[in-house]
């Protein structure tokens, strides 16, 4: 039995195979479904939510390399909600997407062992979020299963993340540089044949002065990349996080966009799907656009 | 309409009612549940992770204030598990029991909004355990919740939380007292009628160099405390994190105990449930005689 192909390697395959490191965040809210899946939709279960998933799924399989679910959204349907989230994700997995699940999980050695088994056993994602505030001990029980990724919340997109992670420790540092130098660490011996490592790290477009530090303590880390557009995270901001002088399929960085995409605020065609997959390729050719100086 | 009664006062009164602030942390794993409950379970359901849940309920209702579910365990069986929990959760409450859902959770905004809702619509907790690398206004949606009340990861208890939360900041604190001050600031203008916080902090009981500076951080602020028996913490660990000169009720700490106590070494009386009563006993027996200074 071969070892499964690394996490690294695989999303390099698919954002080669598919010209843009592209991924769309899957959120879905109740309130935004579109009108088509709302009258599908009933009450006491989450009909509208399996709908909605899988014509996101469909209309983005075959332009972007990869999906990010967003656990909370489902999980405040509690178990009616897990189970669509399983077969979501079940559902852009046989479709060919690589599916990230965004679930931000920390906590302590066997709890994080239970946490693992349920991303990846249960859910079967290929990457997960995590925190890793709790020390790097707690990313261990994650990367014991093969061939899966994580994304360590390092350098995070909201305006309110600068009280902790900007704060500046006695060695010059930053705390998100401290956690940046952990994930460098955790990922030394996890790279795929790509050169890059399967310990990646979510950092926000919406930081450009911290780009060029991030990049430094983390040269060989996939960045999973939130707050372009609606957000304020520009291009030029998403250039600055790229590793200089590589192809597109190893410039470790993964850029994230959901509601600009899932809801779009342009209706395209005959049908809500038709509206997603235009946003999803207009959201896939500005990123192509990204080349290493 | 009356506004509800703050988590703090709630926790107080159960704490002077008990006379002890322990905490049982329900964390059911399948291979350790006992041999009456293996034989009743199902492979494919939670029957065993139910009785499970509900026999530790029932042994230890009137002898402890509150019980911590670690969402973990239960995230492992997938949506079974989902429901598994919500229903043991429900459960404890009836029972009178202070109940806090263990999950650590921690996002940007809307997906705070989404959790908040998952541990406190849906699965009722009276309290959640959070992570607040991402800042302080991520807290904020779980507050909008009355009556409700956090603990924010600050100081954990496992062997690797010093290489993030000991390092030392350019103002002399520690990352762990950032996070302190932060909670403190967030509590200030939530306390109830007892003048404890319902934002409370996590602080180990293994890390008793840094006793004195958590409670100087957070001196109004609830304590939840792993770390007791097993993992090496004391009671005189246990007893630097003490409001000083407070009656018990307002010390400001809640002790819990998982494994010693839901899975005791010697077997007492008829049943298992015996035997976890018996421990639960002793628990909170320990806990009793700290007194403040």
């Amino acid at each position: 039995m071969t070892a499964p192909q690394s996490f690294a390697d695989r999303l390099s395959a698919a954002i080669a195979r598919t010209g843009a490191p592209a991924c769309v965040g899957i959120d879905p809210v109740r309130e935004k479904l579109p009108p088509e899946v709302q009258l599908a939709a009933k009450d006491d279960d989450l009909t509208g939510f399996r709908a909605f998933s899988r014509g996101i799924v469909d209309a983005v399989a075959d332009l972007v390399p990869a999906v990010k679910f967003q656990s909370a959204c489902f999980e405040r349907y509690g178990d009616f909600g897990m189970l669509a989230l399983i077969e979501s994700m079940a559902y852009a997995k046989e479709r060919g997407l690589i599916v990230i699940l965004d679930a931000k999980r920390g906590d302590i050695g066997i709890s994080a062992d239970h946490y693992a088994h349920a991303a990846f056993s249960v859910a079967k994602a290929d990457a997960l979020t995590v925190n890793a505030y709790l020390g790097a001990d707690t990313l261990e029980p994650y990367l014991k299963y093969p061939g899966v990724g994580l994304f360590v919340l390092v350098r995070t997109s909201n305006p309110g993340s600068d009280a902790i992670q900007s704060q500046r420790l006695a060695d010059g540092r930053t705390i998100a540089q401290l956690v940046a130098a952990t994930v460098a660490s955790s990922g030394k011996t996890r790279k795929g044949l790509c050169g890059l490592s399967n310990v990646g790290a979510v950092v926000g477009a919406t930081k450009p002065a911290d780009a060029q530090s991030m990049r430094e303590a983390m040269p060989d880390t996939i960045f999973l990349i939130p707050g372009y557009g609606a957000q304020g995270g520009t291009i030029d901001d998403i250039r600055q996080l790229v590793r200089p002088g590589q192809d597109l399929a190893r410039q470790g960085i993964l850029v994230t966009a959901s509601r600009s995409v899932i809801y779009p605020q342009n209706p395209i065609g005959s049908s809500w799907k038709d509206s997603v997959r235009q946003a999803a390729a207009d959201f896939s050719l500005d990123l192509a656009a990204i080349r290493a100086d």
